[in-house]
């Protein structure tokens, strides 16, 4: 560590252990010095940092009360950690944070003892939580178990399923609820508004009026009632804390609001707190973002720094490329592309589940407020919501990240594909997404959606692709479930105008007419394909390649052409090679009698860690690279 | 119709609007014979009926107040719908429920156009009401649209995702929440105890006695509170229903507790609160099974009548054969099994949602009450419990019916599959269900779990691999991810004293080694496949047929065994054949050169209706007869 007065403490924290032996008065320094430490490495390595800025307070207070690794603790989603990992040994490497072969984003049970739970979803942690209270219990162990959840994870239906189940087992479980009022756009439902309610006491100031009004009448009688102001407030604080409280009312008990930016008193609330048995909530306000103005200022483009940063200016220190030349983002091209089909066609609709600014929608959102809709965290909800709009005549577009898809997958079979409804599925973030790792790439959407029936699966390469794809999803005649999937980061071009043109549904293309070897693609794999032969070419191999575009149904035209005209086929996807493309044409050649040999590239059958998604696709073989290999190692015996 | 007299208004009912030609004062009547015609014809076709026989006045009320189907009404789970289909035109094809070209028995948009929205799995009818209100909005309609949702299905978390979005729209949808305390078991969770004291008033009283107290204060200074004894009460009412009630503190309108069971009084309850604007709900309580004894008595056994029975005396109409000699259902192998290994094992847990009684969990629960968790309705829940269980060392075996399971996918990727978490998933009800169709079949799980790294996934064939399935899975060395999925249904043999052994994972076992052409099986097609080959043996066609048991890790040995020895494979499974068993044995020929045909059999690409199991199974061909001329066809070739 290399500023030590910068760091005083923190310096010298290397263990929770460390940080026990500062005295109590010295805390908001540590919180103070923690708080710079993050900002300071992210301006270098931009990562999530706004949540993790808004819990620093509370991070210490834990780690000062509890004894981790020993009580267990549980961050809902998990980018609110990082305070959490430099505090628990992990301070020198935290420079590595979601690089290749360095330290996660999201707290890991594979990387440290502290990471009690692995985290990446939201809404996980009270059930997590209640687990491990459980296996405490029952092994006789006095642990302590703690979920840390944001008011944003509280609107996912699990969160509600835990808090269910929590109370009727009566369990110790500690929830921090850390309101700070957003998660990464501003937070959408009725429960927000209920917990500003509680924290900004208009419950408790109305229900006082009410019985004000009632002592007024009381008074006309005679009676002074100036001495039973003060007891009148508290009974009725009581009364309400006791019945009037979403919480308690499944006998969860309550404490707060209070500030979750005193630390001091964070500390004192757990030691006074920790002891009550049974279910518990501690309602903590914050500020996401907190200690670093731009990000308190504009917290959605803050909720991970949006590049490196200058840490006084907060200036995003840009490269010296033109934005405008830029090609432009898959997500970009969705969120114009929606609103443009929206301004021709008044049935579209946009739902997302609290991924607004994440899936381009905000244009949607001002252009067309009634029409567009962030239902919260909520995929499941989002799904049958769609579901139901679709069935009164809407042609719902429903976008959710492929991996957050997962959690809507019954309602995508039982709503959706069994009711044939014309609901529109654009799955962004499909494939590797890069450093957010394991938790987050959408790796399985090829494989768990083919199985689905009725359903139509498609995977542009580039913006025309997307931009065909959205458009013919929409059509009328096309009133059947449509799945569209594409990847995290950048199309092939600029931004420009292009028109829409409607694609056959199952219409694979050749792009590239070559010999021997031919190999079959779908979405921006194909891209990779096109640079690969063109080496490949120099080398005077002179290799096909194919873009499917739809995975479901299969354009077997296109197949039989291909496996009647090569000797050797090779499939590339942005997907686990079990279940998707590769099996698809497996099955394709083995019912149609086809000898010969398919190779399978893509996602390997394991769990993929963070790293960018160049160096994650190379790591699964089947960059550029990988594909000359093989090629030219195939073709040795094929061409 | 027979019984003009026995059903006097019902036998003219043809139609909604047809009821709303009865004098209101006649409407108990009608809910009468509405309640006996539903008994009467389930008592020779016997069906789920506990329900519908619960929500028969709100059935009556629902269609005389709204105009149906423009109106739309939205059954949670379904199985209560009997009465709604009963009087929208369906009556004198109901005893055609649930069989083969009979109604469903459950609300399907493809059946009736009163069938506003195809439900089975519960919890999502908030969602879909929502998105149904929120297209008529934009449509300009002024459609009502209502939800019918027991409390049962309310603790599914996608329910509480459902009401914050609807409060949050401010979209005219009425929620009615039938309150019988009960789902299939008796339901589980804090959201019950809460709903009981909004009935049982004890949360207003608790208010009403602290005010009490303070105004008895009062009293000894002189005033005189009788006077106002009347005004405190409905000050204190309105407070409470204001402000400490759970979907009054989402902003949703409370009204009720009301008795479901008066129709007259839920007429007028609807015609008063149609009208007012934004989401409301209004909670009645109800009796499941009321007006037929033995299931108001045991609601649980009569959830869907146990067989056919007598009306009068509710004796189940028994088959001759001794109970004793049956084979054993493969859920009670499971129950017996479990407590067998929970003797020795103390690290073993059992959880379910909500289906304590449909799981053979029952015996644990009593055997080992605190080793045993029905968590309710909350599937994701379920899993991610399991994961912080199994996180500190437990060992749970996580029971969830296959279809269901599709709710708590991610759960099982991100909070089991990624950690490498030693959960055991049993997965019941695994294929084809049978009678309650095409929401309920399991046939997916085979596709969906392969796709998912460090899993293992097996199916027994019969009650000696159930139970070394599980034997195996609890062991401690094999602490990963391990899926054991069966049938609805019954297994080979009666129940007997069998021991356990271990099974070495990813092994699979030749059932029977003949020439030419081989079957390969996993669960119980295995048997369907022995079947066969005994009858093609009698026409001197000896078929091979081997038991995967592991779908995997895949036993390549035993598959370089089978593809060496035999020219054609037969693949038979009761899942759909896109992405399960025959792709993966589909996938290891093409990847080993094997130039063989593989052809598949099992569950077509497509949803699959009601019927019997054995029915079904023929319908997708991979009965036994299909086997044989499947086998039959392929022999002129290749023997």
């Amino acid at each position: 560590m290399q500023n030590e007065d910068k760091y005083h403490f923190l310096s010298k924290i290397n263990s929770p252990a460390d940080l026990k032996e500062i005295n109590l008065k010295d805390l908001p320094q540590v919180a103070e010095e923690l708080r710079n430490f993050i900002i300071e490495a992210s301006s270098v390595n931009p990562a999530h940092f706004g949540a993790s800025l808004g819990v620093v307070e509370l991070t210490v207070a834990l780690h000062y009360v509890f004894n981790t690794p020993y009580d267990l603790l549980v961050w809902d989603v998990g980018h609110q950690a990082y305070g959490h990992k430099i505090l628990t040994g992990r301070r020198d490497v935290f420079h590595t944070n979601r690089n290749l072969n360095g330290i996660s984003g999201f707290p890991s049970p594979f990387e440290s003892e502290y990471d009690s739970f692995g985290v990446g979803h939201s809404s996980t942690s009270i059930s997590a939580a209640l687990g491990m209270a459980v296996a405490a219990k029952l092994n006789n162990e006095k642990r302590q178990t703690i979920a840390v959840i944001g008011d944003g994870s509280l609107t996912g239906g699990m969160a509600f399923e835990g808090l269910n189940n929590t109370a009727a087992t009566r369990s110790n479980v500690l929830i921090v609820l850390n309101d700070n009022k957003i998660a990464i756009d501003e937070n959408a439902g009725a429960l927000k508004e209920y917990l500003t309610d509680i924290a900004t006491s208009k419950t408790y100031n109305r229900v006082k009026d009410d019985v004000w009004n009632f002592l007024g009448r009381l008074s006309k009688l005679g009676v002074d009632v100036q001495g039973f102001t003060q007891k009148i407030d508290n009974a009725i604080k009581s009364i309400i804390m006791r019945n009037s409280n979403l919480f308690e009312s499944l006998d969860i008990r309550y404490f707060g609001p209070v500030d979750g930016h005193d630390v001091i008193l964070l500390t004192r609330l757990f030691e006074d707190i920790k002891d009550i048995p049974g279910p518990k909530l501690l309602h903590i306000i914050t500020k996401k973002g907190k200690g670093f103005k731009q990000a308190e200022q504009n917290q959605t483009l803050w909720h991970a720094a949006p590049g490196k940063f200058d840490i006084e200016t907060g200036r995003i220190i840009c490269s010296e490329n033109n934005e405008n030349e830029q090609p432009q983002k898959f997500q970009d091209i969705f969120g114009d592309a929606i609103v443009e089909l929206a301004e021709k066609n008044n049935k579209i609709i946009a739902i997302t589940p609290a991924m607004l600014t994440g899936s381009s929608l905000v244009k949607m959102s001002k252009e067309f407020p009634d029409r567009c809709f962030d239902v919260g965290i909520a995929e499941q909800h989002a799904v049958t919501f769609s579901a139901g709009l679709a069935k009164q005549g809407m042609i719902p577009f429903c976008n959710i990240y492929s991996s957050f898809a997962q959690r809507a997958y019954d309602q995508i079979i039982h709503d959706v594909a069994l009711q044939k409804l014309h609901v529109v599925f654009c799955f962004d973030r499909a494939g590797l997404v890069g450093n957010d790792g394991a938790t987050h790439h959408g790796a399985f959407d090829l494989s768990f959606m083919r199985c689905i029936p009725n359903m139509v699966i498609s995977a542009p390469r580039d913006e025309f692709q997307l931009r065909d794809l959205m458009y013919t999803a929409q059509l009328e005649k096309n009133n059947f479930p449509f799945a569209i999937r594409y990847p995290r980061g950048n199309s092939l071009y600029p931004k420009s105008e292009i028109e829409f043109h409607e694609l056959k549904i199952g219409k694979g293309k050749c792009l590239h007419k070559g010999e021997n070897i031919a190999i079959i693609t779908i979405g921006t794999a194909g891209n990779i394909a096109l640079n690969a032969i063109k080496i490949l070419k120099e080398e005077n191999l002179n290799i096909s390649v194919y873009d499917m575009l739809f995975l479901k149904p299969l354009d077997f035209d296109l197949l039989h052409e291909v496996f009647s005209s090569h000797d050797y086929i090779i499939t590339i996807e942005d997907n686990t090679i079990i279940g998707g493309l590769g099996s698809a044409i497996m099955e394709f050649a083995v019912e149609n009698d086809y000898k010969i040999k398919v190779d399978r590239m893509g996602i390997p059958d394991r769990f993929i860690e963070h790293a960018k998604q160049d160096e994650l696709i190379a790591l699964c073989n089947y960059d550029t690279e990988s594909i000359i290999k093989k090629v030219k190692k195939v073709a040795e015996k094929f061409c």
